[in-house]
């Protein structure tokens, strides 16, 4: 955690509603040598339907490969988070902290291992010390219950503020209701990076088709951030549905509903997405670049992670200059099909460049007013086809180096 | 030009000896507001075989597809260079200045403008005044020859010292030479980037050959380094061979002297290669990443080029950390095969984890004295199969932000 918070906070938290079926607990592990809680225990109703996206990382935690080998079971009953130790790359030693979690948690909820999901974030290549996930996952246990902001704040590692959102939807109609906490906020890249969702809520929703869903909401949200294209080997997106609520189970996309529940989920996926680049390591702005015209929906997306990623691109935006010819060189770098006597480009709705040349009466006043703001928006259009996507990044700042030149991760 | 030189900077400039057919003027163009040269104009004696390697860049500049078109000729009797302004995405009147580059030049040898070649860099998007290109190459077109040294510092741009390297090869008992001009030292990446390379030697080689050559020390060199990911649309290296020594010619790999010409020029482009990296924006380190041990020689340079690429491992470099837990993050993140528990880490030779796990004994002072030094090795053996490959990168400071935020390039 930072003494700083990020200048791109939202100014206020939002207040979450209670899910029902959900309750949360946070204990000190003692993971490092902090005063603070780091171990989050949610608990979750019998019922609990779960589906989760992982990183893909060819190295993932050891607590990636069991979310993966538990989330076919579709069931949940308790979610365990450790912050400050990410567990990966310990081998053996590793999975025996997480066979312990998996043990007391099953036995105290009288449920099977396969029903627990586990997350740590923090230092890799340090087995988390089982004894203190023991003695914290106890702790916790009998803990009064926290409220979600304290749970947000616990699943924290360099984040500089807790970030959670919430939604909700009308299923047949009665309102359903959709949490989620999330934590980044450096090795931020598509396949999610070293980020942790967690979504809950109270609708009665199948395994299987909160998978979908989940799929749909994260590959235009979570998926579509970067904040410096390191992927990390935990990344964790798992959403709960406890059932809770008397609307009817949505069981596929054709139940009445269901297209509001999956406008609802995307919605809160976009959110939580751009709460962790606003936490971005060192992030001083908020960037969306819009690539549209390409030859397809992915090749759009490709252009646009392409400038996205771009240390060229993200200085210049640090020092609030509209250098359209950074962009130019991300989008032929992307190796995606563009015709650069076709592209154009535009900083805050201003067009730049159009047609592979500079706007003749470009007047570059309002574009550097623009720049001088914390959200800036760049718009590519690469004019050969009809394919569009739209990513989300931060700048590349000097607070980037300071953090991650001392913090060992 | 930089104030600061580079503290990776060799300590001595080395001296190149003439080559014969190669004559060296400068002028000042003016193309930006300084008070230096910035135009380089070579002059190549009659016969001179060309071969190149070019941007992959899908929008490169005018300059750039110029050379394009004019490599199938074989034949070059000059290069001109321009510092200060790229010429790049900036359509039809980009190639106005190009053209009477070409004109100008080609009247002046009595040659075809397909003989002369032309690169250009600096600002992105503004064209290439036609009447500074003119005046300042007129100018060089009477100056006097002009030493090597003074043609490297004539095409550098943010450079922060001339970069220059010298070898030679015995072809038919004799020696003929070998001399090379590069500059780098922003959107360095492989496929080249910002780089513009020059090679002159006085040996007669078929332009065939030397193109094949060339491809193969431009594999192992310039295009296994990385500065920041990012790919120019300018990148050039270009190999003129004057035949103004009486050797035989090389018209194929199974000519004497071939092999140990080919020695020459590989050992010459990695010299040019490492001393790009060595005044990489903002470098303090020099950083070599070897993997083993992968599913294909192929696979090994995308994984190293992963690790080479990741900010965070640059981070902890300038940082002085031994981050073993980040070389996972990029190895796991390349998308290579890979398995988490063959993986072995070493820094200078030091194994720092050995099968998916730190080595039991790992003593961290000797690494972080390793660490300490300017010139850094990562050793990676992902421990499946016998691919390997080796590339060069420099470590991310806050000098590369004050740079980029500041420049406009």
């Amino acid at each position: 955690m930072s003494e700083t918070i990020s200048p791109l906070a939202p100014a206020d938290i939002p207040k979450l509603p209670e899910i029902s079926g959900v309750t949360c607990r946070i204990a000190q592990a003692r993971y490092k040598e902090w005063d603070r809680c780091d171990l989050t225990y949610i608990e979750l109703n019998e019922g609990t339907s779960v589906a989760g996206v992982l990183t893909q990382s060819k190295c993932p935690s050891t607590e990636v490969e069991w979310c993966r080998k538990a989330l076919p079971g579709g069931k949940a009953r308790a979610l365990v988070v450790n912050a400050g130790n990410a567990n990966a790359f310990t081998g053996a030693r590793g999975m025996e902290a997480v066979q312990r979690i998996l043990s007391l948690s099953s036995s105290h909820l009288g449920c099977t291992e396969e029903e627990i999901f586990v997350s740590s974030t923090g230092v890799i290549g340090e087995p988390l010390p089982k004894d203190r996930a023991e003695a914290g996952l106890k702790a916790a246990f009998t803990a009064k219950p926290c409220s979600w902001e304290e749970a947000a704040a616990t699943i924290m590692t360099t984040d500089t503020f807790p970030k959670m959102a919430t939604t909700s939807a009308i299923v047949d109609g009665k309102t359903v209701y959709l949490n989620g906490i999330v934590k980044g906020s450096g090795m931020i890249a598509p396949d999610m990076a070293t980020m942790l969702g967690y979504i809950f809520t109270d609708a009665t929703v199948d395994a299987g088709v909160l998978q979908e869903m989940l799929n749909a909401a994260t590959a235009k949200s979570f998926n579509c951030i970067t904040v410096d294209s390191d992927t990390s080997t935990s990344d964790t997106v798992l959403a709960f549905a406890t059932g809770q609520h008397d609307t009817p189970a949505l069981t596929s996309f054709e139940d009445a509903g269901a297209d509001a529940f999956q406008a609802a989920l995307s919605d809160l996926c976009m959110q939580l997405a751009h709460l962790v680049v606003r936490d971005g390591e060192g992030a001083s702005k908020f960037i969306e670049i819009a690539v549209t015209g390409a030859q397809s929906d992915d090749s759009a997306k490709r252009i646009a992670l392409s400038i996205a990623n771009s240390p060229l691109v993200k200085t210049a935006i640090a020092g609030e200059d509209a250098n359209w010819g950074r962009v130019v060189m991300a989008v032929g770098k992307a190796g995606e099909p563009a015709d650069r006597d076709k592209l154009s480009i535009g900083f805050g709705g201003i067009m730049v460049a159009r047609d592979g040349l500079v706007v003749p009466d470009y007047d570059e006043a309002p574009v550097a007013e623009h720049l001088k703001g914390d959200v800036i928006d760049i718009s590519v259009d690469i004019g050969i086809g009809n394919g569009k996507a739209t990513v989300w990044t931060c700048d590349l700042t000097h607070g980037y180096i300071s953090i991650n030149a001392d913090y060992r991760s």
